[in-house]
């Protein structure tokens, strides 16, 4: 066997594969075996080398999916910081191979431990992601809040545990009512991301995980 | 030894003094042990008998705390549902001995499935609660919202998990801004409950959790 000079390269191939397969047969329906066949060039403990379960390739697929919804990459220097948060809802909510991965990703945190990694997450590094963009909106003047730091958190937290129907089952008019109320939170708080438009974008994604 | 008649009588009768141990000695400072030789009556199995562990216990004080403050239980028929629930929120806020057996339940949360427990608990018996009373409060016309279960599913969500430093740290001062960034929310929901008072008193409560 070659020797692996690029490993990077390596594990970029193994998450593409995965997801493909992920996407097509379903996370249950993908073997490990399944995605070394696919790849075809590597053997299984090259593969194991790189991720020690199909749950690590989920959660590596879920962290690069996360980051290329992040707002702060959003480098259209024309939009405010408020657009920009806006622009960010609107393109995960209407990804569809995002929402995908989410409905593969959302029931494997019925195992506590891994929802508590999820919920320290959200506490964390989504929260510091979305403050950055709202104390961006403020310093341009596009959002009035003297909360920051605090509709970070819960725009975090509301948006990946709350509304989510694996935690809070709901029918679709119930998540669009949700939603709604989510929007009334936010104005509450001085950061108005959800006007009428992406009430509804919204709503269709997190109604594609029910 | 003699044949227990009153089971009922014994689980209560080992509440109380574990309660008492906990709040004098501190929940890591009190071992089963400890609780066995307080009765003096009780063979260590017995104890174990109705609780399997020391965590059971804390648990199970945790209950009973809580539904001694289910505002659904204040039977005063002068007060309407608002009135009620802030009620609700002073007196658990006010209660010393409520706050510090919260201090020993907390950090028992770090164990993922005792949080992921507490969060069912949250989604489902304590949202179901608050909802009740906001829905009394709109029958009454003291509340005003369009969002009922959502606005308890927040209060129950937010009040036990957000405010908590156990998982979002903060300094006291923090936790004051933080608890009316939470009022801002409930008047955005058109659920009023934390006044200028009730800010102050939920804050110092929170507080005493650090």
């Amino acid at each position: 066997m070659a020797r692996n000079k690029h490993p990077e390269r390596t594990r970029a191939r193994i998450l593409d594969v995965a997801k493909r397969l992920f996407l097509t047969k379903g996370y249950d329906g993908t073997t490990m075996q399944d995605i070394v066949d696919s790849l075809g060039d590597l053997s299984k403990g090259a593969v194991y080398y790189h991720f020690k379960s199909k749950e690590a390739i989920l959660d590596a697929l879920g962290e690069e999916d996360q980051s290329r919804h992040d707002p702060t990459a959003i480098n259209d220097t024309g939009l405010t910081g408020l657009d920009k948060l806006r622009e960010a809802f609107r393109r995960s909510a209407a990804d569809n191979e995002h929402m995908r991965l989410m409905n593969m990703a959302y029931p494997a945190m019925h195992d506590p431990k891994l929802l508590a990694a999820n919920l320290k997450v959200w506490r964390t590094q989504v929260a510091d992601m979305f403050e950055t963009m709202i104390r961006e909106g403020v310093a341009d003047g596009s959002i009035d809040t003297a909360y920051p730091r605090e509709a970070a958190e819960l725009l975090a937290l509301l948006t990946n545990y709350w509304l989510a129907p694996t935690f809070y089952p709901a029918t679709a008019d119930e998540l669009h009512h949700r939603v709604e109320a989510l929007a009334a939170v936010c104005t509450g708080l001085g950061v108005p991301i959800l006007d009428e438009d992406l009430i509804e974008t919204v709503s269709r994604g997190y109604a594609a995980l029910i």
